[in-house]
């Protein structure tokens, strides 16, 4: 039996909508594979979905990927999967691309490892669409690879590590308020001023060169979002204020993770993470919204095998 | 007498539309001031203009800025002003920037030196409006601080300058065929769809990425123009067989300059430069279309003063 972790991320970070992602320390999720006599795979268990996920293989992310890759391999043993959820989902979190990713990484190891992790993302991807309904490779390829990862372009798939720098925490916050994410994605419009585009590139490049450079003022200054913020952040209770009650704390930046309403944070301290995760929760609380919040540094490895 | 030398400019490079600039070894313009007796600015000589510059100093782009330059520092002396035109203008090579930075940069250091090269931009944007009917920076920053400048934005005036590969070699070629800046503005759409927006942003991360690493086969993949070449391509006569045939010469990229109608190509040898430039005036001269082409690597140092 092998098992693999896959971590939490938070797409988009503002300025990089749909190019960009970055894997948090935690959560994440877990999915254990062994041969079964079955020829078929098969899911065994599945624990923390509050009884939301499908058995059957081709409705669950987790073995999605898995179904296509034991195709490409041609391999034609049977497989059983135990699928934990250690993470919430519909949470922005990027919940289905860890459990995607989890699940085909852990078959890779359990058939003698023949593909790369890069070589593993498209697999992972065939496991994502069916939460998402696209192969948007922002979650997957950061809970695959670790880091910050930059997805440049689809034709062929054209992912670029980013540095990650060591001194950067990680607020990630979940009110319990449900998005999905085809509505937040319907909710954006089809078009945009040219000079929106204009501006959400040069803070993109800024962010790129932040990270290259570690200047962390110009992270701040660059970390907005004019593609979907403007459109999404109405989904969100109290979003603004969450935002200024970040800021005040000592946030870089501040935003909506992935297509929300889980919401990130970034500081320069973990004492200041604390801070920001402290004051967030108490603010939700006194809203009556039920939250669950998440301080982590940067996850550099990625998907793992944990056993 | 000071005289300063400004260099051209390639604005843009394909997937930094409005963001982006890059200074050129050559061509360039050369200003000179010197102190007179008269209390105001005078404009006594132009050359290289075939007569079609302003000799009022409020319409000139060299002077301009050396009007909100010499108020800025209260200074009631008057100046006289030489301007040489070194360049071809409506090139689309940053003619009327290079003027701009080159009578700021002389006229501060006639001053005493005062103001640092990134405080001159925004007077060289003084300058640089009378021309081109607006305060874009890239081609003034790049101009004044050499090498590639990233504007990531403009409130305030954000420059931050990217690495420029050593072995990086730059074509320009200039077709003799009139576009105006504003012209070549006013063709492009109000509103872009969401997904070409992205598509930029990925290519534009992607190229700052490059830029850091060295990486040059992202580079290529990165360098490509959504937002501007569609609308403006159609205004140069030839423009995809000349980039065919650039590429076709292991060019790693090609693409307007700024406005256009001037080109640019970018190489990793000296001698695939000046083969794409052989090859693009042959072909130009073919169709009876008169160019010029400039060879050259990176300007790395800007504007200096050079007597």
């Amino acid at each position: 039996m092998v098992t693999a972790f896959a971590p939490a991320t938070v797409a988009n970070l503002n300025c990089g909508f749909d190019v960009l992602g970055m894997a948090i320390a935690a959560p994440g999720d877990e999915v254990s594979v062994w041969f079964n006599d079955a020829n078929t795979v098969r899911i065994v268990e599945i624990t923390g979905d509050e009884g939301r996920l499908s058995y059957l293989p081709e409705k669950n992310t987790a073995t999605g990927g898995m179904l296509t890759l034991l195709q490409h391999v041609d391999c034609q043993r049977g497989v059983d999967v135990r699928i934990a959820k250690k993470m919430p989902f519909g949470s922005g979190l990027g919940s289905s691309a860890a459990s995607a990713v989890a699940g085909v990484m852990a078959l890779n190891r359990l058939l003698g490892s023949p593909l790369s992790k890069k070589q593993l993302v498209s697999f992972a991807l065939d496991g994502e669409v069916i939460a998402s309904g696209s192969r948007h490779a922002d979650n997957v390829a950061p809970s695959m690879l670790g880091g910050i990862v930059l997805i440049r372009g689809y034709n062929p798939l054209d992912m670029i590590e980013l540095p990650a720098p060591e001194n950067l925490f990680c607020v990630a916050v979940y009110p319990k308020v449900e998005i999905l994410t085809k509505e937040a994605r319907n909710i954006l419009p089809k078009e945009i001023p040219l000079q929106t585009a204009i501006t959400q590139t040069g803070n993109l490049a800024g962010l790129v060169s932040a990270l290259y450079t570690q200047d962390f003022s110009l992270l701040e200054r660059s970390m907005t979002d004019l593609f979907a913020e403007p459109y999404r952040a109405p989904l969100i209770p109290h979003f603004h204020q969450l935002r200024q009650l970040a800021l005040a704390r000592q946030a870089l930046a501040f935003g909506i993770s992935g297509s929300g309403p889980g919401m990130f944070a970034l500081t320069l301290t973990h004492h200041a993470a604390e801070a920001v995760s402290f004051t967030l929760q108490q603010f939700l609380q006194d809203q009556q919204i039920p939250c669950m919040t998440f301080v982590s540094t940067i996850n550099r490895s990625g998907a793992v095998i944990v056993s």
